[in-house]
């Protein structure tokens, strides 16, 4: 049991959750919580660390103890573990994850693809929460900009609630080529955009499409917007005159994916 | 201009930040930023705090300088904005306003009302948003259970985006009542819930219509979901249990904006 916060792996595990260099450059993130840890693929899982506290109220006829004894895990006091954690109320779990490798070429290849475009998107949460929407819509891949915040920061991995393991992703230096390719591919490109004409249900999403998103204050970048296929907007009543990043990309994907099944397609 | 941390009015508004008790009983709210002074109602605003700074550079013919002259304001010190700001970077406006009171028998009685229904909430970040999403879909009303994080929290107004002054909402001790007040105006209800047999887009949402959401964790309550006319579900793909509650909020009420502009309603 490790009793120290002065413990070389603590250290490290505080490291990660902090810096995202750090984080990078061993190829990991951090995932807190039962929950995280119930779905995260046993080949992915690097190291396990659980509270003493949390460990005692672990069953062990349960499904979890079966996947701690198989994958290995250290116990740690319950200080040792408040210090390790993001949470403020930490759940006694943590686990340290291999990255995913994803290649854009296989994103772009998928059956009829639904994809996400993020441009510098800055808030962890929303950019969490778009990943588990995404989940819940069908969507095939997300693809963000290198400015958008961390995919891997502790805070959007929570958010995910689990879809980190299971959409796929990349992260591009150049959108801009990204959306030639996209080009090439057949796949449409659909701009959330201020000056859209026409509304988000008018279009048709059930062939390849492309749905980009931009920063929550900012919006979308003039260079970015104008190699879209089209522009769409999102009708808004009232004073209206932007909506949440997370719930644009929600409406979008939603919509793609009920033309998808009313079609039967 | 204000030059201490130690001036009473300067020690009020950090409490104002803080204890939502001490808002509840002076009557008032904070808003930050530009934006939501710009978006205040005149009427509203009691008290006006500017930083030196910010103050300077607010151009002497512009729309803001002449809202500032008719409400009037104090000047503070950088040092003295940033104790009473809530934001990390402030924007050096900030301003005291008094809570519009609504009546709950208004929202019922509305022309086919589209109302929340949002039990115990705890996200400040996600009650602003539904807020704000809620404006932007056309709802006419927003119910929330005296559990549910205070509406007045500063990142709840935040999250507004200014809707806060113009989404008209109530705080019911006892929602099951209000269920049943809804049941005699003919509002029907319908409870986003993973027993939900239908999915959300094959009900009509064209007359009076209400939307019942709950805690970010555990989902609606028995008691509520169980004086519901109506579960609903969200289709999701994947292995996705729920979505976010300011997502599925948003879907539903969007789906409702879809059907009651599609049917020319």
């Amino acid at each position: 049991m490790i009793t120290s916060n002065a413990n070389p792996r603590v250290k490290q595990v505080v490291l990660w959750q902090t810096k995202a260099k750090e984080r990078r450059s061993a190829g990991v993130f951090l995932a807190e919580g039962f929950k995280m840890f119930d779905e995260a693929p046993e080949g992915w899982i690097q190291e396990v660390y659980v509270s003493a506290e949390a460990l005692n109220k672990i069953e062990r006829n349960s499904e979890v103890w079966a996947k701690l004894e198989r994958v290995g895990y250290e116990t740690v006091t319950a200080e040792v573990f408040r210090k390790m954690s993001d949470t403020q109320t930490p759940q006694g779990i943590l686990c340290v994850v291999k990255r995913p490798e994803y290649v854009l070429e296989e994103l772009l290849t998928a059956e009829r693809p639904l994809l996400l475009v993020l441009e510098g998107l800055q808030d962890p949460g929303n950019l969490g929460t778009i990943v588990r929407t995404g989940e819940g819509a069908g969507v095939t891949g997300i693809i963000v900009s290198a400015g958008t915040v961390d995919m891997y920061h502790p805070k959007t991995i929570r958010s995910t609630m689990g879809s980190i393991y299971r959409v796929p992703f990349v992260c591009a230096d150049d959108l801009g080529e990204v959306m030639d390719r996209m080009g090439e591919k057949g796949i449409r490109t659909y701009a959330a955009h201020l000056n859209g004409k026409k509304y988000y249900d008018s279009f048709s999403f059930c062939e390849g499409s492309a749905f980009l998103i931009g920063n929550e204050g900012a919006g979308l970048g003039r260079e970015l917007a104008e190699k879209a296929d089209e522009f769409l907007k999102i009708p808004m009543e009232g004073q209206v005159e932007s909506l949440n990043a997370a719930v644009a990309a929600s409406l979008l994907m939603y919509e793609a994916h009920r033309q998808r099944h009313v079609t039967g397609m």
